[in-house]
């Protein structure tokens, strides 16, 4: 049984500003869940209902505080429209800045002002499929602990890191090739990647603002065969990642 | 102005038993509406405020009947959250069943029991992009007239072809080669794509059913470096287009 100001609480987690406030998030299901508990985070509480109460016993070697709650609560403190028995509240890390030691002999991502968080949590997923560890993005790109991005990055989250940089400051200092996802460069099917460097996507409806631009050494295209005006950011960042991949 | 009655109408059109009904559908968004217009597709009325009314008038020279309304009525009949100042009621087209005829000489994907209206308007836009015309789908995917598939295709709905079969029956009829994502099959970089063929995909949490995995002819895997459980469905479709694409 979970007390009002619990509730509201946990409640709270939803906005970005408690989240920030309180350095915690929530997350939602039982395969996430299990991700983050065996993860690097630090992982504070789990709520979860009596029917999975079994399978989330084994958390308890972790010293984890566990709370078995009524499906009301749980109702109460989901995002979800069909909450998944178990929510686990977690510690936001503090990341240090990335430097090109964290960087070197391996790809990163770099996201300009990406706003939506089914978007995000598409891309992080798609990076831990692809083996990459670190994605860097602007200030303003959606935040990784945003419901939404946890509930999309299905567990990948618990493994990549995301750092929010000032991007125009911060790569500047970072000596690697950036290729650059532009409607103008040469074709991605043609593009030899070198064995590090960083992959630049920008905002869905505005691409890469001008003063990140000029930071591409490389700007790369999906070339286009038929008519849509776009790709999805999270696709044509797949793309990419599978592109590195298979060179 | 739009009466009571109008409004209940619109509305009612976010329910596939009523598009199926009356053979109508919504599309919002200046954007996609254009798309609409200017396709195939027999669109039947355009409701607009008077933001975007100038931009909206030279619509009335197909002969679609042109409604202004007010702001509150707008989001009224919309779905989104921020209403996009027009919305179109577009008639549901009737497809003929696909022939080996209609997919010769080129790529077409075939989606099994895909659910999330995202994915599939992703996937619709993704197809789009990649000059793919025709989506087979399984009767129990989800619906492509449907509010949400409409907006994540951002117009490609008005181009690419989306039939809904039963796939067992009907894919048994066209004699092409069958490439199937699945877990255990040869690299898709080291796949040889024959000069035409299809894609089959399956349900989001389940993969493609057993009665329809016998009908593919290849295998193939998207290779996995990282620790990802999964990719995304629409990733993973996009990764195919792209390897087709590319040779």
């Amino acid at each position: 049984m979970l007390s009002k100001s619990q509730i509201s609480f946990l409640k709270s987690l939803q906005i970005k500003k408690n989240r920030r406030e309180h350095g915690l998030f929530l997350v939602e299901g039982y395969k996430s869940v299990i991700e983050f508990v065996n993860s690097t985070y630090q992982t504070e509480a789990v709520y979860h209902t009596a029917d999975i109460a079994p399978k989330v016993l084994n958390l308890s070697q972790k010293k984890i505080s566990l709370h078995q709650i009524s499906s009301n609560d749980l109702e109460r403190i989901s995002t979800l429209t069909t909450p998944q028995h178990v929510v686990a509240l977690v510690r936001i890390p503090q990341r240090p800045l990335l430097t090109y030691a964290d960087l070197k002999q391996k790809f990163s991502l770099v996201l300009d002002g990406i706003q939506d968080p089914g978007n995000l949590g598409t891309i992080i997923r798609t990076a831990d499929w692809f083996g990459i560890q670190d994605i860097i993005c602007s200030e303003d790109t959606v935040e990784a602990y945003n419901p939404k991005v946890v509930q999309a990055s299905m567990g990948s989250l618990a493994r990549v890191k995301v750092s929010y940089v000032d991007l125009a400051k911060q790569l500047e200092k970072i000596d690697m090739p950036v290729y650059g996802a532009l409607l103008d460069g040469e074709s991605i099917y043609e593009t030899s990647f070198e064995k590090e460097g960083l992959v630049l996507m920008g905002n869905e409806g505005n691409g890469i603002r001008p003063d990140i631009q000029k930071l591409i050494t490389k700007a790369v295209t999906i070339p286009r065969v038929g008519k849509a005006e776009s790709l999805n950011v999270a696709i044509a960042t797949a793309l990419f990642c599978s592109e590195i991949n298979r060179k």
